[in-house]
């Protein structure tokens, strides 16, 4: 029985699943895709809900995966929006709702897209559809797509290729592929010299005037001009916060935090190296203590321009009219844990709404994403 | 009858004169100066206890006087002193207690050495003494000294030269007078940008960079390298203050707030036209906003070396049997006031126990002091 993905958005909106809230969502997928013949694995971990679903053979050579997440940012005060944040409600042609865009449309078009095909065509013989969602994207992540890849890898389950949902269009259906992330990572830098009279600051020394010389090193200029398949990495100071009323006091600590969207020139270890290293030049040059606490959110994936990007705009263009860009622009996805499994790119709905009050999403966008889904299957396993 | 300088400090710092609470010392201080013959006026402003008192002739032509401040900080935790802060204890030759340095040990000594003198030796005919204490030193100063000065002016009354005070020496009683001080101010620095999200620095403005990078230049070089009576100036960044929690969020304000100890090399107006230019100059470059709000605590002064500088090293050298350097170190005094209305300069105990716990002073040290300011009216009036 064919699954309506409008309704199955609409559905999904009604679940509250806040992170790290299941809400009822990965519970009325296994269900549906049980109910379509998938084996269903549930690859819960430190409180997140996660799903596995699989139809065709255990490591299949032909393992087609598609990846999303059901979990949601919160909504604000619900009196914002014109229509009930959870409400799922489809009216003019428009789907409401937060998680309208970012992405419960997109897991709906895709769990459509795969129960249509598998019900209207044989999978081949070496082929296998696999289903992978999460419960943890907009949070840490942590216990979120990796713990359903550590299940897959103990478990012996595999994708040959692998297609993120996340909506990629900016503007107009069809018009964006990402084939790659920047890595992000995050540093908090603190700075303890020796507290003082503000008249004497010969008995002191100063953390701010250390911190402050460190970080107009790092944003003096770019970190580089921009890769073959990556615009250029960024630095962005995020805060900076000594905390000192007193205006004749030198103070004795100040801290920082920064944010780097990394390219393929650097790593996060190198951009880590990089960071310990200007800041034990200025401690030494100022006379000060630093220290640099550095977590990476993500390195930098690419999925070079070829078959799987090839397949993946020539069903766009087919369905859509729209011959999509490959691009890497942006904030970080999921697809920098699959990168690790198998080549993955990601394409989805324009996201112009996502995380914002009144959230929502054309309801033939869904038709059509669900229509360039089932094209890639198609065109995958032919 | 003469007054003793020790019990005069005793019962002083058992007034609880913490600013802006009078505490019962200026009255004290009053009815001592009344009963000696003082002509004496209190000079009240803005809820602070000031005094002024006179002997001799109004508008005398060789009008000595003397400045202190009866008003101390806080104490802190009573428990942390070896004796009560308010106790005044006496013992084996050291006066314990809040103000023992800074400064009622100051002020007994001068109102013992002015009675002491006035009872001694007749003033000649052109001759007078005044004394001023404010309760005001320690806070905003602004009902302070300044409101003594501005009643002075109302009423005729007048100082050829003034002594402050101040505990002045680092290390040694009689080793060191300020003949000058560094002005101060403070500017807090408000940069306003555009908000928005770290992976999308293009579409927004950090203003974070902008005022690192106007904070890295403020503090690259000094700001000169002294004059022929004072050190260099100095700039102190004390706090930069930004409070964003969000690590992947660029944030859309930021603020900073500096403090200057300039010399004779600038005013506080040239100060802040220097800020202004150079955070306009920022703001530019990088397209936010700043706004720079400059607070002149003070200009700086200096009396330079001449008779009245010679006659009170000669007066220290005669009775502690050091010579005193003249310095225009340290923070700011009320003689930043008094510079207005007549050569000043500032001579007084060993301040290392000032504004801390257990401050303390030598029994011996105020002893000498009195009667180095005795000295001092001796000569002036010779």
């Amino acid at each position: 029985m064919p699954v309506d993905p409008v309704d199955l958005t609409a559905r999904l909106i009604r679940c509250p699943s806040v992170t790290p809230e299941e809400g009822g969502a990965i519970t009325l997928l296994a269900d549906a895709l049980s109910a379509a013949g998938f084996e269903v694995h549930r690859c819960d971990r430190g409180g997140i809900a996660n799903l596995f679903a699989r139809i065709g053979a255990k490591g299949a050579g032909r393992s087609f995966g598609f990846n999303g997440h059901t979990d949601v940012v919160p909504p604000g005060p619900a009196q914002d929006w014109t229509h009930p944040p959870f409400g799922g409600l489809v009216q003019d042609g428009v789907i409401w709702g937060r998680g309208a865009a970012d992405m419960k449309s997109g897991v709906a078009a895709f769990v459509a897209a795969a129960i249509d095909y598998i019900t209207q065509s044989p999978l081949p013989a070496d082929g296998a559809l696999v289903i992978t969602v999460t419960g943890d994207e907009e949070g840490s992540s942590v216990d979120g797509t990796p713990a359903i890849l550590d299940w897959m890898t103990d478990a012996g389950e595999t994708m040959s290729a692998c297609l993120v949902g996340e909506p990629t269009c900016p503007q107009v259906m069809g018009e964006m592929i990402k084939n790659g992330r920047r890595g992000s990572l995050n540093a908090v830098i603190e700075a303890r010299g020796v507290q003082g009279h503000a008249a004497y600051p010969d008995r002191a020394r100063n953390p701010v005037h250390a911190l402050v010389s460190l970080l107009a090193g790092l944003t003096a200029q770019p970190l580089d001009a921009g890769t073959a398949q990556f615009q250029p990495s960024t630095l962005q100071v995020t805060s900076f916060d000594v905390g000192n009323p007193a205006t004749n006091v030198i103070p004795g600590a100040a801290r920082a935090m920064l944010n780097i969207r990394f390219n393929d020139a650097h790593s996060g270890a190198s951009l880590s190296r990089m960071l310990q290293d200007r800041a034990a030049q200025v401690a030494t040059d100022m006379g000060v203590e630093m220290t640099v606490e550095v977590s990476i959110s993500g390195e930098s994936f690419v999925t070079p321009p070829g078959p799987l990007t090839d397949l993946v705009q020539g069903a766009v263009a087919a369905v859509t009219g729209v011959t999509p860009a490959l691009s890497t622009t942006g904030g970080t996805s999921d697809a920098r844990f699959i990168k690790n499994h198998c080549p993955v790119v990601e394409f989805g709905l324009v996201g112009q709404t996502m995380h914002q009050v009144d959230e929502r999403v054309d309801v033939a966008d869904v038709i059509a994403l669900k229509a360039v889904y089932g094209e890639i299957l198609r065109r995958y396993f032919a």
